[in-house]
């Protein structure tokens, strides 16, 4: 495994050196504890300014998991639950998170990883017009994922009409930012940071996944929803000690626009692998203009690149064919994906 | 606040230089997600080894909260709870996370901050020979901390008896090693890792406040609590991304003895700020032998030291006194500690 | 309203007569609390024998949700959760107090309100089979209702089916028998309590809806599931201060058949009423032999009824047609029957 | 144990014969479910008539523990904590329900049962002026008793003490009125039901103790609590499907001032106990106005008592004596205590 090319996942390499270069310039320095610091300010306020959102709280929180259960336990009674696309990261690979703390997820199918308007406005409808509302659980938030976990990307129609229910049904509209970079580095993406601050109640801009070893930066825009948070941050676990660490690569990555840099650099080279499996005439699952590319591929042919490859099964097609997922990073190499290209064409 | 010298925590720096070095070494490695990659299997194995537990599971997770309530509850039913020490970490300085996981923390009278086996005993046998005790919370473990939130250490006699009344009550011994190297490295210590493997069920050595950037290492010694713990951490927000980065860290903390040479450093500065003070004739609210230090100055003292020193404020003591805390670390300077023992004496 | 002819529902009236009846012979008897008393002990014993289950734990609860929730609170680990059908009261109607517990109810689509031994094999084989499980929900209990909240019975050979597919991957298997007696008075039904003791590993007999003021009797069969039971009955709220309440209710209900000719009673109107509904050439939603009936009416014909009778709508047909429910109890009167036959043939 | 007389608690009876009588009259009418109902409706008016607070929200709950967590999980946000007094039932006698709501229970030292102003005002001043806060559980609402566990009962200025801090620190004030009338009827009570509704935020009228079968009625009187309130007590499963049963119950205790007239029943013959215990110069654990009487015997006397009445033990306080407890209640027959008497005046 040690020698394979890893496409499974945008979570193989480490950090951008820049961040590794300053964590070490700043490795000595004595700070305060908990996010309370200079970096951390720093990389508030950069952020702030990228979404044009002066006012908006800033949180860094380690994992995408973590700021997930942490958001929605803090938007949410107890009695409230969060609606989903049934492909949704909460409703699918979070263990059950959001519902050990007390919430249900409700899942409507998802079209192409992605949530619309109708759907949660007929849903609500029914919901709301009940006789007995309290025996079923009050939709209170609705949860989406910009790249979604398909890789595809919402529009900004699309959010407007989101925001349009949301607000018609008293609803907050918080958006899963775990590749949001990559969303936004697609090819016909409408969105940006300031739309996405003006369009939501509250998001996360993914570190992880996107050039930082580790973290988020939660964003809460939504007034009611920001007292208080740092109280739900330290009970569910996600206060780092030293939160300069977060802040710090969130300071790197907000800097000169190393942020979208890198997210450009990923889809980039996703798009050539598209291009090329497209002109190879194999099928997608799902059309994804990011950095997650999901061909239909004979089982032959991966039963060879599985070899040399990494890449994560999404599910089988039919008995002879099964849809993988290819992921470029920030890291990814374009030597690496010519290679793939090239074994590609070969078989 | 930038020139302050900081003696008011033990994560005041970043990571030993070894650790920052090979994260840089290590960067572009692509490796598997989640703590399944061979960087962490060789820290699991460093770790087994100087626990002399080679069948102690070992899962690093991001902090010492997170540690502590996703092992309890993991450990607990939903109508068991956890004795501790009124001074215990998990009893006042977590938000009520092991409450937020739906389990009481049983507090006992700490004697400077440590428990015994006899005020257990007590407790359980008034609890067991009830006659209506499904009214009450039934104790199933007991949470220590070592060196404990008073910088005070057990002795081997004393986690003896400590197991002896867990296991007559059939109750879980879990020890909380944020500072465990300190507490290891205090002069008249008799504990090793290999008898806290022996005589604990768990226990975790704190990475955050003893050399590395973040990380706890939890070590399931019983059977019983192993099977299915990676659920735990997945749901409770623990499990990073890039696991590889914990594995990294306690990968060098438990090579050549780092992690032990650290802490000595850290005590052997504490304890000539102890000795400094005994001669000065200052009073100390608790007798602790590591790295944390609990002096009762007059508030007079105090005012002038805070100009050029961070500490913390521990309690009142009188209307001119007020104890107070230094914490010196692995990285604390020798010539800070000599310049605040000269400042010291010139009060 | 008031003089309305309720069939909205089966738990529009009181109790059985003689509930009522002995609870005033016994009013002034002084008995302990909790469910430990001489008529709980009678009416465990009647259950026990009933189910032919003389080792079975027998506990009254309150109500059919608290019985659901305790019970599974009790049965899975946090990071487990319970399979259901979408049509499953725990899925649908009782406020997510599942989720509130922190356990993720699973649905998989219902056939006419059941579930069927392939659907959760395929489930569980692909569960078991993935690689990274622990990021997904696992499951460890199966939830059924007899009869289901469409009427509908299990047969003998599902639920041997189910108990196998349970046993092969480790799953619990529970009944909620909320309405039990109308599933076991059933025409062509084949089950008995004897038979569900064998084949489930707990399931409850309900009380508010087959005769009682309120309660429901669990019949916890499997043994691990039996340790400690009453803690939860408390911490969740069920445990009646006068539990005899529960018992004596129970131990009149068991006593001289007085639960099955209750139940046969209800379904025995229910069937006229399907038969005449059936001679009308109108249709149903589902094909029920329990007491609740949902045909689809028009909705014209449904604007005329409901000015004497009460019923519950089940969901829109088409634009002129609705699925309603009528519900008969133990104590719906002939006299009504006929008068609702009368009037639907006048329409 | 059928013949022993029953003092070891308040609910050992059923229910005042009006409510059986009026239960079996109105068995067969047909009702809407789940409290909402003209009976709950008629009960509810008595209610806020009886604590002159008409824009009051009365709710019915089945029991006690079931009220108290209902509450406090809709009164508390999941960083929140609850002050009480350490003899406090919700933190001794409900199995950790709050704690199971997520919820830690901050205990103060009890007098006599009670809390006092200066308690609160000294632990919120100290929690409020710290800098790290949200390392630890905010305190946002008091629960009191009264009567107390202890028997004890609050005065008007008391009560308004409380108040004071409680708006000062922006706490909710709730009193368990478990005993709610026993505490009214004690002899130098300066409390009745309308200064409640003024002085609590939310309080409940106990029935389970109290005359009837079972059953608190809730009074919540600040408007921010009201909201959705049903959809809590229906997720924690206190929603009656035959809520009429609590509203009946209710309805007849606060008709013709029955309540009162029972309660003071239960103290009448407690004063007699004590005055009789007094003038044999027997000693009391704690000086008890209500139905509650705490007397300190010689075990040698316990020993002979015991095989005619039932009490419950409270504490030994020395190697020969034993505080116990004796309770009387709206049920106790007068000949019952005079035997008690002149038995405890025999030995």
């Amino acid at each position: 495994m040690m020698n394979m090319i890893r496409f499974n996942s945008d979570y193989v390499e480490g950090a951008h050196p820049r961040i590794l270069q300053r964590m070490m310039e700043e490795n000595t320095i004595q700070r305060s504890g908990y996010g309370r610091d200079e970096v951390c300010e720093s990389a508030r306020a950069r952020i702030q300014k990228a979404c044009a959102a002066p006012k908006a709280d800033v949180h860094f929180l380690v994992g995408g998991t973590q700021t997930n259960f942490t958001f929605l336990s803090a938007a949410l009674r107890p009695y409230q639950g969060v609606i989903s696309a049934d492909t949704g990261h909460i409703a699918v690979h979070e263990t059950g998170a959001v519902e050990a703390c007390g919430h249900k997820v409700l899942t409507l199918p998802g079209r192409a990883g992605k949530l619309d308007a109708g759907q949660i406005s007929e849903y609500c409808r029914e919901y709301f017009s009940g006789s007995e509302k309290e025996h079923i659980v009050m939709p209170k938030a609705v949860y989406i994922s910009n790249s979604t976990e398909l890789g595809t990307v919402y529009t900004r129609n699309e959010l407007l009409a989101l925001r349009g229910v949301c607000d018609h049904w008293n609803l907050y509209l918080y958006l899963d930012g775990a590749r949001l970079g990559y969303g936004l580095a697609a090819p016909g993406n409408d969105l940006d940071l300031a739309f996405l601050a003006e369009v939501c109640d509250a998001f996360y801009i993914g570190g992880t996944k996107q050039g930082a070893l580790f973290g988020e930066a939660l964003v809460i825009v939504r007034d009611e929803l920001k007292p208080d948070f740092r109280y739900f941050i330290k009970q569910n676990g996600g206060m780092l000690a030293k939160g300069w660490l977060l802040g710090l690569q969130f300071d790197e990555l907000f800097r000169d626009g190393l942020y979208m840099e890198l997210s450009r650099h990923a889809v980039s080279l996703a798009m050539e692998l598209r291009q090329a499996l497209t002109e190879m005439g194999v099928p997608f699952l799902v059309d994804s203009p990011s950095n997650q590319q999901f061909p239909i591929l004979p089982d032959a042919h991966l039963a060879v690149l599985k070899k040399k490859y990494a890449f994560s099964v999404q599910q089988r097609v039919d008995d002879t064919h099964t849809a993988v997922r290819f992921c470029t990073s920030w890291a990814t190499r374009p030597e690496d994906v010519a290679q793939l290209i090239g074994d590609l064409r070969a078989l």
